[in-house]
């Protein structure tokens, strides 16, 4: 059976559970009880069902990260009253029986809803209820597809007839046994085998790495050497080292799943938001070994956090694998990242060798072997190439575009037989810095706003149910979306003075929008969104969109001919296609051909972790993958220009949108 | 032209001179004119001519280690008186016509001596005066030998048309001007790369290690990078670990030349004198630990010495071979050697993987390889099969036999199709330890002595020409030997009681002999050898006998058929045969089979720094050679039991030394 005939990907990987978010409609609490469970929770009014079930312990799959999109978190409200926002994926003749989309079904009385069976997800590692929804990406058998192979030997004993050594004696073993030839062993495990070898009576375990990619006909390597079996577990981590978030997912490499994960901010943040700024601190004094000692403490601790809920030692992990854009791997090797931000823009290496885990101080087994996936530039890198691999891209003959949003935005566009790719940097208003009352995407943050046509008067959600202390990336596009929908703004962005609202005003920093008063927030101030942030998303939005237009442009191939749309990363895990459409940011294409894969890199990492095919699979993306320079190519220049209107210049691309427009008046 | 063709050993190395050693027999100075250099030196009366020499500064090549056998060091007495004390090599006509050995030719007056041009060495390189008279080992291009290999190259700048990354491109430029493909480098050395590259405007000098012995058909690894053309020179050093002492070559790998070298006490001998309390206090809390710092502090300070003269700085040096036995390397390795001195003798490893020098702090390029030779056993060592090697023994279709004596002999019988060894503990009396007034062979040593038989007063020789300190092994071999013709012990090694002079007396530990008064040595006190002494030497020498004997019984071979008597080592560069002979240690065969090679191995692992063959060929002799462990060999007790007579039981296999005592009735 060949890799791809092999690999069926998943594409409705559940990224995780979100934190419970409540809506900030009001004190009420209803009482919801959840079938077949019988689970009761309390919640405010206004909470969303998968709030509720949040709350309450009850999972539902929500692949499409609550869009509303996918219709997986489907149940039946049996009892009470609800407000379906969208009933998408759902049939008159559903709703009519009770049937509610969980992400989109606002609870207005006490309920009773239950959980269809096929949407229960089971709970298989009571304490990584996170993890325990990361599916395999494909059949696994770790004999077959694992570098780590844990052996136990039978050593003879030495005698005065046969004095071979303890290494030869191990090697002898294990090729009897095992069939293993070339055993190559480094000094720490040279010093420890001869005590291990008779402590355990010659009865020992070997922990073996078959080959790298590096140097896949290389001799297989002793990682570590434990007395007795100790066959029954085996550890690895694959890691998502994203210059806002890292991502650590703990994996046994025995049956290949994903046993937790955690995930934390990344703690270089305190030394620069976005990458440049990285990149110029780490140029400075002693700024690399800071920088790099800051990600590796970060990762330590995500190391340290899944150990100790897992009861494992951390070295007991043999191997790590790892994803992130190319500053963040050269921060994290400590490779001076300076010439990626210098044009020509070139990084040291695309391609890093494996690196032992002692030699740059990560917390699991010191010699077990870190494997940085490779990428394809300063612009364009491993995060992307192993997000490609995860998403399924290069099995698929559809064509597809494949995009990951971030201060960054990188675009690749192609089938199973090319790949063509461009980055355009989108500035950091979808992260929400640069913004007047921006924030991260944290408790706290403003994350969706609706806007009453008539008052002008908004709704929001607030991430973690508390006061409103700012916008995040997803509060601005939605903002901006209600703002043009509602006519605050005109199709240039431009605030218009002649309305009746107190929240049309001219403050500060030019003419602002309220969203908040001072009396609802956290800190007492109002969060507004301005002009000059405003002017920040649309530019945001015009780079994405002319990065895309680019790349299909050049091939001639219209945006609408592009049968998938995949959009990765944290920010498109909560993107509302819908507000997305609105502004122009992604292209006026039916629903269905939209796809949240959530962080791809970092379950592409765990697959690299898991395959050595899988591996080989990414390094051949980063080879077959072509990579367009935007920074001097004039269409780029010339599409930016034309995006920099809500929805586009070209207004009849966007049909939804004029149909909203013409039925608001 | 295959290996073995190309490979001419030179068996007539000279190993460096000596301390200069003035006899004891007056103050009278004497005036000596060295011709054709008219070099005038003034030394003490008595002297040796290749004292005088070596203090004018004049070489005079010594192969033979200054014994009187090789006849290499003739030079003409022009005018004045001098008294040979063996003209062996040296015709009755020569003599007439004033030749004379210079290591066995005593001053008696002012002299005028020629130095024939065929023995004068030319000083190439005026500070390393010792080094220069170490011939390469075979014919060398270090393009086709040397696995390190400095290649100038013009990497492309990137632009934004090919801005592939710093690594890939220089890459590229290796493949394209020299062909080398698939380069990996570790981390280091990719976060130097960048800076290197623009610094140097892409012209660079790369340092590539094209393999080591671990795998051969491994990838071409960057040890360094250099800006600009640095071709011009590329250094390497080949390191001999002894017990006692430590020797470190200084080799130029594009002429294959020795530039300098160094030697000095191993800074372990204050954890142990032997190899069992080194064992033993590396076995104690941070004892493996500190042995280790303490051999990498002495090679550091000899690299520091000769790196010095040089003018090089250390981190030039790209790659170093290491010889030693297997206890040493384990200490060197820091691999606990536990399992060495423990019944069934076997060591962590035979063949230790090349490591990197950073990873035990020596101080050469930390990126370079660190390669320790292999060893057959726990007793059988890395020194044996290195010094094998540059013996020629594989080389050579006579029956041959090679030893090393020290505390430990070892013992190798064989020719170029088979090697059978054996090694026997010979106690530490060969080193002057466990000896009443025994010490190493330093300044203050007596190391030679000769008894009047008439009068049974001794004259002695004093390294470094001072007061004598004590009685070094020579001095022990020689003495008893001239005990033994003389007739003070008997042939079982005892005392005779009944002798007319005050030299023999009951002693605090029992009856002794008197080399020299208290009013003669440096401390004041009498220095003698007791009867408890002479047995330590018998069993020493017994041991050694016992295990070339039972070696060639084992292989029905007499030992009168071994054609050639190889005598590796410090101790038995300055053994004299015929006083060797004498007490049994040797057998009593033609003159001309011994050879005295010195420091067989660091010339081993010169030979395999030079070449990779080399040290193809050293992992072939550890391979094929043949342990036989005596430890638990009724035949070696045997023949040990044979051997504690002098000269041994059956005297008739001693026939010059019966004709000996015939002679002195």
């Amino acid at each position: 059976m060949t890799w791809r005939a092999k690999v069926v990907y998943n594409l409705v990987w559940s990224l995780g559970a979100p934190e419970p978010c409540f809506a900030q409609e009001g004190t009420i609490k209803y009482t919801i009880l959840f079938k077949p469970e019988d689970k009761r929770v309390e919640v405010p009014s206004g909470s969303l069902i998968q709030d509720a079930a949040l709350e309450a312990g009850v999972e539902i799959n929500m692949p499409c990260g609550g869009q509303g999109r996918c219709g997986r978190c489907a149940v039946i409200v049996e009892e009470g009253e609800v407000r379906r926002r969208s009933a998408l994926r759902l049939s008159a003749q559903e709703v009519e029986e009770g049937w509610a989309l969980a992400c989109q079904t606002v609870i207005e009385s006490d309920l009773v809803v239950t959980i269809p069976p096929q949407e229960r997800i089971e709970r298989r590692i009571p304490t990584a209820k996170v993890a325990a929804k990361i599916a395999l990406p494909f059949p696994y058998d770790w004999r077959q597809d694992q570098a780590i192979q844990n052996c136990f030997v039978s050593v003879e004993p030495p005698s005065l007839d046969d004095n071979t050594d303890d290494f030869s004696r191990l090697k002898r073993a294990l090729t009897k046994e095992h069939g293993i030839r070339g055993l190559v062993a480094d000094l720490p495990l040279l010093r420890k085998l001869g005590a291990v070898l008779r402590e355990a009576d010659w009865q020992v375990t070997t922990v073996l790495e078959l080959d790298t990619w590096a140097s896949p006909e290389g001799p297989p390597r002793l990682v570590d050497i434990l007395p007795g079996d100790k066959t029954a577990t085996s550890w690895g981590v694959a890691v998502d080292i994203g210059t806002t978030s890292n991502v650590v997912y703990l994996v046994d490499l025995l049956s290949g799943e994903v046993r937790d994960m955690a995930i934390d901010y990344n703690g270089q943040i305190a030394r620069g938001e976005d990458i440049i700024s990285r990149i110029i601190y780490a140029s400075e004094d002693d700024g690399l070994r800071e920088l790099q000692e800051l990600v590796v403490g970060t990762i330590n601790k995500l190391l340290k956090r899944v150990c100790g809920r897992q009861g494992i030692k951390s070295s007991e992990i043999y191997k790590m694998v790892v994803a992130g854009n190319s500053t963040m791997i050269h921060l994290f090797l400590a490779i001076p990242p300076e010439s990626i931000r210098l044009e020509p823009y070139v990084t040291a290496t695309n391609h890093p060798l494996p690196v032992r885990a002692r030699e740059i101080g990560i917390d699991i087994n010191p010699e077990a072997t870190i494997d940085c996936l490779p990428g394809v530039g300063s612009y364009m890198g491993a995060d992307i190439t192993a997000g490609i691999a995860s998403s399924g891209l290069c099995e698929s003959k559809k064509l597809t575009l494949f995009m990951d949003i971030g201060t960054n935005g990188e675009i690749v566009l192609g089938d199973c037989d090319w790949l063509i790719s461009c980055a355009c940097s989108a500035g950091p208003a979808f992260e929400g810095a640069g913004v007047e009352h921006g924030m991260r995407a944290t408790a706290g943050a403003i994350e969706e706003v609706w806007i009453n046509s008539q008052t002008l008067e908004p709704t929001y959600r607030v991430i973690g149910n508390g006061s409103p202390r700012g916008l995040c990336g997803s509060a601005l596009i939605s903002l901006l979306a209600e703002m043009f929908i509602t006519g605050i703004v005109d199709k240039r962005g431009r605030v218009r003075k002649d309305l009746d609202t107190p929240r049309v005003r001219g403050g500060e920093h030019g003419w602002e929008y309220v969203v908040a008063w001072g009396t609802e927030t956290a800190h007492g101030g109002d969060i507004a969104i301005t002009q000059v942030d405003i002017e920040n998303v649309i530019r945001a939005k015009a780079a994405i969109h002319a990065g895309y237009s680019v790349l299909s442009k050049s091939l001639d191939v219209e945006i609408s001919q592009i049968e998938e749309f995949l959009i990765a990363g944290a920010f498109g895990q909560y993107l509302n296609v819908e507000r997305a459409i609105q502004i122009g940011l992604l292209p006026d294409l039916p629903w269905e051909k939209f796809k949240f894969l959530g962080n791809t890199s970092v379950r592409g990492a765990y697959m690299a972790l898991l395959s050595r095919q899988a591996r080989q699979e990414i390094a051949q993306i980063a080879q077959m993958m072509t990579y367009m320079e935007l920074s001097a190519d004039n269409r780029f220049t010339q599409e930016f220009v034309s995006a920099l209107f809500l929805p586009h210049t070209q207004i009849e691309e966007y049909p939804s949108v004029m149909a909203l427009l013409e039925e608001q008046g």
